[in-house]
C-alpha cells in the first residue's frame, strides 16, 4: 500500500503534540486579548445549509465550498444540502437573525477555529485553516472600528509579532480619490482592483494594466499613479480629497480611528494610506490593513461593512470587524519544545510485581499536579526504561527495585544531572513537588 | 422569510458565550487530566479520504457518514472522494500508519473535538457532537489499560460527575461464559448482542429474545440470565469462569485491572460486571463503562482491542483506549454563568468628545488585564448607558463627564452597591485592580 494513502487529504494537515501545542498557545492569548476587550466566545458548526452559503462569495467563492452530499436514499441523486463553513462572517450574521435580541447590544463577538475551501493546495496556503475574527455588530460609533484595530492589534503583541504596521483608508476616501482624478463612475471598481497591486507591481506596471485593462485614459492613469507613489503621496492625498464631498468624509473617518488607535497601537505603527484598496467590495467606512516586515500580504485586516449582515440574509445592522491571519503568524513559529510540557516525573517498572505499587506512586504525583508517566514497554532492563524517560523529556525518573522495596525507599534520578538520591516512599509527593516547584 | 432559515442545519448547535464556556471549561477540565497522565494532544483535519472511512463502521455506521461531494469538473457526477470524521480512531489508526517512528513507543495521545454522524437527531442525539478520546498503542501492558480507566475516572472528577461506577469485564471471560452454559459458538455473538440489554429489558424479556431471536435452547437461556441477574452474580460467575481456559484468562484480566485501578478509583466504585458486553466487537482483552446515577447508558467506557488499529489500516500494534461521554456530561451543567467571565469595567462615553480619554482609560485597564468595555451605542443619557453596564454584568463603571475632566478626576460606579468614588485619572489602573484583585 502506497504511503500516501495515510497522508492527511490534501490540502489538510495533522498536528502532532509539538505543532499543536504552538497553535493553541497562539490561539490562547489571542484569546485572552479579546475576552479583554469584551468580545464574547461564539461558535458554529462546521456546516451550513448550502443555500446559507452560496452567492455569498462571488462566482469564484462558490467554487471553493465543500458540498455535502444528501443522506440516505437522497445521496443516489449527487445533490448536496450543506456545506462546510467557508469564513466565520456568513455564520454571523445567520446568528445575528437568528438570536437578535437574546445577543448583548451590540453584539461584540470573535471566533477562532477552521474554515474549508477547496483551493488548490500550496505553501501556506490550506484547504482547511483557522480563521480568527473580531467584529462589533450593531454599532455606528467610531470606538468601535477604533475597538477592532486595537484589539486586533494587541493579540498581535501578544502573540509576539513585532514591527508591523497598520495601514488606514476609507472606501469614501476612494471614492472621492476615484473623482478627483475624474475617473468614470463605471470604471471605478475595475481601477481599484488595479491600483491594489501597487503593493506588489512596479507604478509602470499599473498604469500600463490601468490603461490596458481598465480603459483609463493614460493621462488620468499616470497622474493617480504618480501621486500615490510619490514620497509625498499623504499630504498630496489630503489635498486632493478636501476637494471632493465624499474625499471629505473619507478623511474625517481616517482621521477619527487614527486619532482614537493611534495612542494605543503607536504613533509610528498606524498611518493613513491612500492607496489601501482591500478587495472585498462590502466595506462601507474605514478599512485597513496590517503588514509586517518579513510577511507576504497583511497579517490582519479589516474595516467597516455596514451593509453587509443584511446582504448575507440578516438583519439590517451596522458592523465592523477584522480577522487576524493566525496561520501566518503559527507559521514563523516552529513546534513547541518549550519546558512546559516536559515530562515531571517517568515510573520505571523494574520488577514484575510492582505495578500497584507504580500505579500508586503515579497517582500521588498526578494529585499533586505533576505530569507524571508509567514504563508501559515489555522491558524490564532499567538502561532501557531510562532511554526511555530520557526520549520522553522527563525531569526525574523513579527506580523502585527490590531492594528499596524493603527499605521503604524510592530513587529518585535527576535525568539532567543523573545524579540519584533515595527517599521515603511516603514522602516521595512532597519531595518531588519540591523539586519541580522552581522550573515549572 | 421563515425564521427557521436561521437556525443551524438540523442535529448541530450554535453555541453563544454561556454554553460555550461550559463546555470549553469541561474540556480544559479534562485535558488537564490527560496531560498529568502524559497524554499528548492528536488533531486530525475534519474530513479524511472517503475510502479511509468507508467499511470501518459496518453497513450502519457507513449510512451515517457525511460525504462531500467532489469539486469543480467533477462535482457533476454527483460523487463523493471525502468524509467528515466519524469518530477520533480511525483518524489515530491513520496517523500511526503514517508517523510510525516519529511518535513515542507507546504512543500515549488524547483527542478531543468535532465528530460527525447523520444520526436522526433527538434530545441529547446530534449530528455534530464532541468526542474525548485516549488511547495507548503500543503497548501490551496490564499498567496501560489500568491508566486508561484512572485517567477517565480522574477526568470524570475533575468535570464533577460524582457517585459513578466502573463496570469491568473481558471478552475472553465473555467466550468462557458462553462456553461454560454450552452456547453454540456460532450463536454467541448474537447471544452477547442481547445479554447486552440486561441493564434496560426484564430477566423474562432477555430470556424470551435469546429464545426467538437467537435460537437458544429455554434451559440454557434461563440458566444464563437467571445466574447473571442473580443477587451473588459475581460469585456464580467466577465458579463457571474457572472451569474454562478462557474464562481463567478473563478473571484474571480482570483481577488484575482491578488490582491496578482500584486503590485510585476506590474499591467501591469499580466491580467485575459478568454481565457486561460493550456491543463492539473489536474488543479483545479487559472492557468497561462507567454509569452514573441518573443518567442513562454510560458516561465513559473503553477497553483493548489489539486487532483494531490493523483492521482500519494501521500497522500491527496492540492497543487499548476509552471515551468520556462529553456531551452526556456538558448536558448535565448549565450555562456558564460564573463571576470569571463578568466584566470588569464599563466605561460609559457621556461626553461627545471624550473618545480619545475613554480609549485611554479602557486601554490602560486591559493593559492591568481587566476586562474593559466601553459604551458604543449611540445614547448620550447616562442612565441608558449604566442600565447597559448592568445588563453587561459589570463591576464597576467609570463616569467621565464635563466636570471629572476639568478635575482630572473620574468616577468610578460600583456596580453592585451603587457607590461612587472620584478617583485621580493617573491612578485609575491601580485603584481598579486592586479593588477587582479579591473576588477574581
Amino acid at each position: 500500500m502506497a504511503s500516501q494513502q495515510f497522508e492527511p487529504p490534501s490540502g489538510t494537515r495533522d498536528f502532532l503534540a509539538g505543532a499543536l501545542r504552538t497553535r493553541e498557545a497562539v490561539f490562547a492569548r489571542v484569546r485572552q486579548v479579546f475576552e479583554r476587550y469584551g468580545f464574547e466566545p461564539l461558535q458554529t458548526p462546521a456546516f451550513e445549509r448550502l443555500e446559507t452559503l452560496t452567492g455569498k462569495y462571488g462566482d469564484e467563492g462558490d467554487k471553493l465550498i465543500f458540498k455535502i452530499l444528501r443522506r440516505g436514499d437522497h445521496e443516489a441523486t449527487g445533490e448536496a444540502d450543506l456545506a462546510l463553513r467557508y469564513d466565520m462572517t456568513v455564520p454571523l450574521a445567520r446568528v445575528v437573525a437568528s438570536y437578535g435580541s437574546q445577543l448583548p447590544t451590540p453584539y461584540k463577538r470573535f471566533a477562532m477555529g477552521p474554515v474549508w475551501r477547496a483551493d488548490r493546495p500550496g505553501k501556506g496556503r490550506f484547504r482547511e485553516f483557522a480563521q480568527c475574527d473580531v467584529d462589533v455588530v450593531g454599532s455606528v460609533s467610531p470606538l468601535a472600528d477604533a475597538e477592532v484595530v486595537c484589539a486586533l492589534t494587541d493579540a498581535l503583541d501578544a502573540a509576539g509579532v513585532r514591527d508591523y504596521r497598520v495601514l488606514v483608508n476609507s472606501r469614501q476616501a476612494l471614492t472621492g480619490l476615484l473623482e478627483s482624478y475624474g475617473v468614470p463612475v463605471d470604471l471605478g471598481g475595475g481601477v481599484l482592483i488595479t491600483l491594489d497591486k501597487l503593493d506588489k507591481l512596479s507604478p509602470e506596471k499599473v498604469v500600463a494594466e490601468l490603461v490596458d485593462a481598465r480603459s483609463l485614459t493614460p493621462g488620468i492613469a499616470e497622474a493617480l499613479v504618480g501621486d500615490l507613489t510619490a514620497a509625498d503621496a499623504v499630504e498630496r492625498m489630503q489635498i486632493r480629497l478636501k476637494g471632493s464631498e465624499a474625499g471629505r468624509a473619507g478623511l474625517e473617518e481616517v482621521g477619527r480611528l487614527l486619532e482614537l488607535a493611534a495612542p494605543k497601537v503607536g504613533d509610528d505603527r498606524i498611518a493613513f494610506t491612500p492607496s489601501l484598496v482591500r478587495g472585498l467590495d462590502y466595506y462601507t467606512g474605514v478599512i485597513f490593513e496590517v503588514v509586517a516586515e518579513g510577511m507576504p500580504g497583511s497579517i490582519a485586516s479589516g474595516g467597516r461593512y455596514d451593509g453587509l449582515i443584511a446582504a448575507l440574509g440578516g438583519p439590517d445592522v451596522p458592523a465592523c470587524g477584522g480577522s487576524l491571519g493566525v496561520e501566518r503568524i503559527i507559521g514563523l513559529l516552529g513546534d513547541d519544545q518549550s519546558d512546559a510540557h516536559r515530562t515531571d516525573v517517568a515510573v520505571t517498572v523494574i520488577a514484575e510485581d510492582t505495578g500497584s505499587e507504580v500505579m500508586d506512586f503515579a497517582a500521588r504525583l498526578r494529585d499533586a499536579g505533576l505530569r507524571t508517566e508509567v514504563y508501559l514497554a515489555a522491558s524490564r532492563k532499567l538502561a532501557k526504561q531510562l532511554k526511555w524517560a530520557a526520549d520522553r523529556r522527563a525531569r526525574f525518573a523513579l527506580i523502585y527495585g527490590a531492594s528499596d522495596k524493603e527499605a521503604g525507599m524510592i530513587t529518585v534520578r535527576d535525568m539532567d544531572t543523573g545524579e540519584q538520591a533515595q527517599v521515603p516512599t511516603h514522602e516521595l509527593a512532597a519531595h518531588l513537588t519540591e523539586r519541580c516547584a522552581p522550573s515549572r
